[in-house]
């Protein structure tokens, strides 16, 4: 059985993704939630991680013996060890421009990342309209990612056909465009509802909306006594 | 045949990710090179990149029509297209491994990619060695990279056995490291050696030596009267 070790559903945008590619694609696998700690400083989540992996970042994903970790290797690792699945697009070129667009994100959009944290419980959009004005690198990531969502290759469909790993990566953007209301195209509101439609990400953030712990140092813009 | 677009061999560690694989395992390739500005604010550079390429970032892959772009997903594309290289281990647990470290270093080791540029020509030990001193977070990467290095499964050989994909990722570090005179152990000064001895490095390092053009916003320790 894979074992898929993750952080807070509300906040980890990192362990999202595999999460949702194993969901989507209904490869059985048990899943273990490391809370974040309150304060940063507290370091029992580090201590955790650190007694699984070296690397001590979720997600890490063990399959018997075999760990892997990072988002983008597991989904890698999970689309060799599934080749029945499409979890990469079966045609070569949109198989080119999923794993384009996916390492892109992997390593890309700063900006957007650091002022906008995956919160999906939140409601932000006051902090969102701030951000957006003031903010024009902020506005050029989300400016690219618009333009990569519009070349998918159907406005119903997801960003390069069939829900792929492509999906899984870009869908905890989509969660930050919702908590921060960034004003975005009817073209991207739609890919947002198919997103927010598809089971596996339901699944998530119904989940992340029962989740119920604070975790201080990743509420930039609230207190919890709000 | 082909196609890569790169920036200049001194100063992208990016462009030299793919490049380094293409010539380590001697597929051919044309090299289209697209020189950064010497100043930021020109321009050019960003113009000749928006015409081949939406995301405006060096490296970018054409075969034929289709357009490949960002290292990792280059050398994914690649190793799809070429199985009878192992251009990712043909071990599958060193396979997964390979896969872990590149992405981990897609998308990590900020502190040491911010504060000590890839700049093969020059030589900054006395900078390296303030940094090093001042800033712990640069010291917490190093000792992650150290970390990876030294498990690799013999100390004469690559990280995951023969060079592959994870070695191409790692050799700009190299380049790095032996710029900044970074203090690390005897063991990760054996890789070191090991990676600038491959010819597909010492290739590129050789026309990075004779390249001789300086980008003003690359060169944060020097300036060029020196």
């Amino acid at each position: 059985m894979l074992e898929l070790y993750i952080a807070n559903k509300n906040y980890s945008s990192w362990s999202m993704r595999p999460w949702l590619v194993l969901k989507a694609f209904e490869i059985p696998f048990q899943e273990h939630m490391i809370y974040f700690d309150r304060e940063r400083s507290i370091g029992v989540f580090k201590q955790k991680l650190l007694a699984i992996s070296a690397n001590a970042k979720v997600p890490i994903l063990y399959d018997q013996e075999l760990k892997i970790w990072d988002s983008l290797a597991i989904c890698e690792y999970l689309a060799e060890q599934y080749p029945e699945y499409a979890l990469w697009p079966k045609d070569k070129a949109q198989r080119a421009r999923a794993r384009s667009i996916s390492a892109e994100m992997h390593s890309g959009f700063t900006q957007l990342r650091t002022l906008c944290g995956m919160n999906i419980r939140a409601q932000l959009a006051d902090v969102g309209q701030r951000l957006w004005a003031e903010d024009s690198e902020l506005r050029q990531d989300v400016a690219r990612i618009e333009q990569i969502w519009a070349e998918r290759p159907d406005p119903d469909a997801f960003l390069c056909g069939a829900f792929s790993i492509a999906d899984a990566f870009y869908a905890p953007v989509v969660m930050r465009f919702q908590t921060y209301a960034l004003p975005v195209s009817a073209s991207s509101q739609r890919y947002m509802q198919n997103i927010l439609q598809h089971p596996a990400v339901h699944a998530w953030v119904e989940a992340a909306m029962l989740e119920g712990r604070w975790v201080n140092y990743l509420e930039a813009y609230q207190t919890e006594a709000e």
